[in-house]
């Protein structure tokens, strides 16, 4: 089953806002072995999207609409849509009852007149929506499905799930799909394939389609396999793992499957029994939110101390004023000793420490932008060294986290 | 000046990765007065490549593509360029110098008989990329313009601001564009619209084009105004701020501008000279990540704990194990002793704090998945309260943290 969508909306192509809806249903549907043909961002007017609706009609079963079901004057897609399919508008007495009941229940009262949540287009049924007010709106044409869903990403989600997903599952073909993934670290995306492994691709081409993620610190390769025989699937996982783990990049693997390094962390942590802590200057939290996006997190993390001011180091981490006068905030020495004493006042078994500069000011002669000392403090060791990123504030906070995610898995493996 | 983008990107399409790039392009654009008209993903292949180029050309002068320059063989790009546009691939001899010194930078040598940056299609040019390997590309096609950059965030970024814009703003008609945005709170949508201030929108809408996004907390009410002479512009914006600000909506405006509450936080806190401080539960670092993404932060913020564990309440923050036995650590009571414990310990003049449950497990019977204390703690005084919202666990981190955030700004308002 392929799937279009079509998002309305002015204030994500004027940057006010970021998309985050495509991303949702994509990892949705690739998990439910659907296909995501295409996603186009389109501006809120008649034209572009009579364009847009009758090109992905063309080619999709399913096109799922988002934006411009709320209440304004700007919010047109349901007639804009009555439009292109030759309908009238007219009162639905199931959408008013959704609405309705939507009102009473924060003490308010809907007044028709006022509103028009519910006026649909003939022939367009009402979906409940359990997080907002506008109802979604579906209809079938011809083969095509047709579904309106609300913009706003807590309402399309909920919507998606409850109101999309299951009835289409219970129609389609049970195919399954699987993706294998190898991430590896510590080479270049054209080390791998041009030098270490140079017929890697054409192999793993055999079983699937490949395709192959770098990212900061490392690649991710990838191979999709498909079909509804079980075995063969099988079989075909059976191979492409005999040839990943008897080719010279077995030693680069840092872990098998879609797992994001923080879940491995989790994960090792938890089997290890092993309580984990930060200390955090640069990073500003992003690392500790990292983890803490993971649910089950909280059963090995125990905190971490945000030293953002000299002042925090030196009195809650027992960091030493002379380190800081003398190697500065930013040194191999001050985050030594930030996971030195974060260890002592957390009370953890592993810390990894983070001091950098972020910028876009603060940098010095021997220290640019974009430096960071990474530090850890265990049991039976504690270390640290300087790295150096690229990137602007926010994308090197991103690096720095990354960066100290890994150290501290390679702590964790010591275990 | 119009622009499309198309991205190619099967890894988009499956969720293995979320689009950045769109939203940056976007915001670049608009600041600059130029219009992005469409963002369009698709799949890696032949038929879905033509047919968006030919789509995307037909409407924009300008259309960038990214993804698929890089060196792995589902990296096709060029070669589908080539063919659109009937042309040859050949050997370029910039794009060759430029993967050179880029390689021998890194101490690494370019074989180019294994790779394949410096084959070009016939009559684009190749564009320094100061961040990656693979060069971007560049053809004037009749009196349309065509880019290619790589999709790597941090590649595009740098590319668009170094080598798309800058030819692009010489030859463009200097033409201003200002958003004017009303941040307002505690009211809905549907409130401000119908009930409030029923003729606003037409009103605003005598100016320019009004679009209204709503938020967790709050809706921005924004107003879109161009012109080429700037005396024209400034009488516009004068009348759009005396309706503002004689409606009854007045008392609802929290910010005047595009600025985030972060943003505004931020300089509030350096006018009156305030040091600010939290301690995070169930945010677990987001709160003060939100803060730390705002450059300059340094000069207010001082830190964070984050304690996740109770024992970390107890021994950093100083919360008695009897509130935590009588209360649960999700409570007014947590909330309230963790803000004074934290002001203490971090020495600032405020401090705001977040505990609560962000799911899916840890609900009780009278505290579900979403609920959250905050409190906060200033010289003058110091309170909490419990709020609720719904959401899926990173979901709810967000709204946890924007309600804090929000919660900041009052008590700074107070000073």
């Amino acid at each position: 089953m392929r799937f279009s969508l079509i998002i309305i909306g002015n204030e994500l192509l004027n940057g006010k806002i970021q998309d985050l809806n495509t991303h949702f249903l994509a990892s949705e549907l690739f998990q439910r072995g659907f296909e995501l043909r295409t996603s186009q961002l389109i501006q809120d007017n008649e034209s572009e999207f009579q364009t847009a609706l009758s090109a992905h009609l063309a080619n999709s079963e399913i096109v799922i609409i988002t934006g411009g079901l709320g209440p304004t004057k700007d919010d047109l897609t349901k007639k804009m849509l009555a439009k292109f399919f030759g309908l009238k508008m007219t009162f639905h007495q199931e959408a008013y009852d959704l609405v309705k009941s939507h009102y009473q229940r924060a003490n308010r009262t809907y007044d028709k007149e006022k509103s028009d949540y519910h006026n649909l287009p003939q022939e367009f049924t009402a979906l409940y929506n359990p997080q907002g007010n506008a109802p979604g709106i579906f209809a079938q044409k011809d083969e095509k499905k047709i579904f309106c869903l609300p913009g706003v990403p807590s309402e399309f989600e909920s919507m998606l799930l409850e109101e999309v997903f299951p009835p289409l599952e219970k129609i389609s073909e049970k195919k399954s799909m699987r993706h294998l993934i190898y991430k590896t670290w510590k080479l270049h995306e054209s080390q791998i394939f041009n030098d270490v492994c140079p017929k890697l691709w054409e192999e793993l081409e055999k079983y699937g389609e490949v395709s192959s993620l770098p990212h900061l610190l490392g690649v991710d390769i990838a191979v999709k396999i498909d079909g509804i025989d079980h075995h063969k699937l099988q079989t075909k996982q059976k191979a492409i793992h005999a040839l990943m783990l008897n080719s010279p990049l077995k030693d680069y693997i840092w872990h098998i499957g879609p797992e994001t390094v923080a879940e491995v962390i989790i994960n090792q942590a938890k089997k290890k029994n092993l309580k984990i802590g930060f200390a955090e200057s640069c990073t500003g939290g992003l690392l500790a939110s990292k983890i803490t996006d993971i649910s089950g997190s909280s059963s090995v993390f125990w905190g971490s101390i945000i030293s953002y001011s000299n002042e925090v180091k030196i009195n809650t981490l027992n960091v030493s004023p002379k380190t800081l006068e003398t190697y500065g905030a930013v040194s191999k020495e001050t985050a030594l000793e930030m996971a030195i004493g974060a260890k002592q006042e957390l009370g953890v078994d592993i810390v990894v420490t983070t001091t950098g500069i972020a910028g876009p000011g603060g940098a010095t002669d021997t220290k640019p932008v974009g430096t960071v000392g990474i530090g850890f403090a265990t049991k039976n060791r504690s270390d640290s060294e300087l790295l150096y990123f690229r990137g602007k504030r926010t994308v090197l906070k991103e690096r720095f986290a990354t960066a100290a995610l890994f150290k501290l898995l390679e702590v964790i493996n010591e275990f």
